[in-house]
């Protein structure tokens, strides 16, 4: 029986019909079974849900007890029940999450990262779990093309993976993100801190420190509005001859 | 008596201590009264209330049972009650948002322009409310430093702005917005659509149309990330040789 989520559990689900169809196209290997509402429209959504599961040999059925159970919005109409699966860093551009805290951010940060073609995640622990399915939900499924791998230490991190040029994102960093020159091509970890205490001194001795310059009328940008603005930055070169939208898809 | 918030009320109030104190720095004159909670620590946040209503003559009481009427959070200390006031936007570069619908947003869009300087926001009804006691506590008080103005039309609008350079933020937009050199010192208006549907075809016509070029694993970036990144990218002249955050403040 599928419970209101824990940490603990060897299994997650998603909370949504959007989020439902992003797990299927992309990790349709480790889901288990995925639940419709009675009242769900058959908009093209529910469509694609049905046929997704077709194809993989997934078993679909209506389950509105399920979902009342584990659902405390009334608007949610699929939900797909998978286990949950290690993941691997690939050695290219990363970002590092120290010690995050809150789920919507770590959401709205994985779709951000993937916009702008970073899709490897290390958190030094303690930090968010990104299973949760508040963070699912918050990263509209973003998370099913991502990888996140959870480290105890930086050390830990930077003896995997230490071949890479180091930038730490912090208030007192020593130099204006401006004047950085990065090139997208070059491998690199953009670190940042927890949502209300930023990184602890310790990572002035990492890389090199930068921060994002701002007026004084504001104690400092959101996490994830930080980590969107250096995303966007130090990826620029890729994305500077796009020449329109319909480019992109 | 001080009644749950609705739109058509002539005040509204803040719910925390931070969010009271940008209140009473920037808005003491149309602060009523404030309630601090029996149980609010004697930090430096309720001292510095206390000293600032004594010098701007506004009353002060224990209100335990008002705070709990407005407030859903249990962890409410300190509530501004205060009347809503008209602002007008300066000649200067403004964000224009039509029909914003979501509170954090707002908020959070509040407060990343004050950090990028811009000051002035145009809302095309119909749009949220920034009066909200939701907003207000979102944009961490930014919104008592700043001019919000709503508009019918973006025809109105442009009656009474015209003389300046429109940028409308596009997913159809013409021109990968890298490929414009923006000059922070120019008079300009960046427009934003509504979070779900985006800018109705109709702003083609207004301006330059631009986008954010990012990959295709995403339909878009989030409403206020996409703001925030643009902002960043049009006011960078302005921060291009600040040395360190110290300097900043």
């Amino acid at each position: 029986m599928i419970k209101s989520y824990k940490r603990d559990f060897d299994y997650t689900y998603t909370l949504g019909v959007f989020e439902t169809i992003e797990a299927l196209h992309n990790k349709p290997e480790y889901i288990k079974q995925v639940y419709l509402h009675s009242s769900a429209d058959k908009n093209k959504g529910v469509k694609r849900i049905e046929e997704l599961c077709e194809l993989h040999h997934i078993p679909l059925e209506i389950g509105d007890k399920v979902i009342a159970r584990v659902s405390k919005k009334s608007n949610c109409f699929a939900i797909a029940v998978l286990d949950k699966y290690l993941m691997q860093l690939e050695d290219t551009s990363h970002v590092m999450l120290v010690n995050p805290g809150d789920m919507g951010n770590i959401g709205t940060i994985l779709r951000t990262m993937l916009g702008f073609g970073y899709h490897n995640l290390a958190i030094i622990k303690p930090g968010v779990d990104v299973f949760d399915p508040r963070v699912l939900r918050a990263s509209m499924g973003a998370i099913f093309k991502m990888n996140v791998v959870y480290f105890d230490s930086f050390e830990e991190y930077q003896k995997e993976y230490g071949e890479r040029d180091i930038y730490t994102l912090m208030l007192k960093g020593a130099t204006n993100m401006y004047q950085i020159t990065p090139e997208a091509t070059t491998k690199h970890t953009l670190i940042f801190g927890n949502e209300s205490s930023g990184l602890p001194d310790t990572y002035l001795d990492y890389g090199k420190s930068i921060f994002i310059p701002h007026n004084a009328e504001i104690d400092s940008l959101n996490l994830s509005m930080a980590v969107g603005i250096s995303l966007a930055y130090f990826s620029k070169d890729t994305f500077l001859h796009v020449e329109s939208v319909e480019k992109i898809y």
